[in-house]
C-alpha cells in the first residue's frame, strides 16, 4: 500500500518562493499566471499486511507530529492503493 | 482555472532526503514504513478566460523550461478546474 501526504502553507501565510516563481513566469511572457503557490508531497510505502485503517491513522500522526508544522503548515494525506 | 504541477525525482535517481525521513519514522516506532520518497508541487491560478487547451500547453512548457531539472526530475501537470 502506498500513502500520498500533500504538505502546503496554510492559505493565510505568504508564500514567498510562489511569488518569485509567479513573477518570473510573467517576466517571461506568461501574462495570464495570476498567482503560484508551492507544497511539497511525500510519497509512503507501506509494508503488506497493514490494514488501511491502521495505514491511514499512522500517517495521518507522523503528517501532524514530522511532514507538517502545524503552525503555519497544512497536510492532507490520501490513501493510493 | 487552476494548474498542480507535480515535480519528483526520477526513479533512477537517489532520494536522500526521503531516506532519511524513511529511517527517522522507523525509529519512531512505525516499522510499516518500507520507503518515503518527497517532492514539491506548484498550484498554478490563471487569469480568466484561458482556454484549458492553451493553460496546459503554457503549464507543459512552464514545468518542462522552469519547474523540473528534466536530467534528474519527472513533471505531472493537472487541471484542476
Amino acid at each position: 500500500m502506498k500513502a500520498r501526504v500533500f504538505v502546503s502553507f496554510k492559505s493565510t501565510v505568504l508564500d514567498p518562493q510562489g511569488q518569485t516563481i509567479c513573477s518570473k513566469l510573467r517576466d517571461l511572457g506568461y501574462p495570464a499566471i495570476a498567482d503560484v503557490r508551492q507544497g511539497k508531497f511525500f510519497d509512503i510505502a507501506l509494508a503488506d499486511g497493514v490494514t488501511p485503517e491502521k495505514a491511514r491513522q499512522d500517517i495521518e500522526t507522523i503528517a501532524h507530529e514530522v511532514l507538517a508544522n502545524p503552525v503555519i503548515e497544512e497536510y492532507r494525506v490520501e490513501l493510493i492503493d
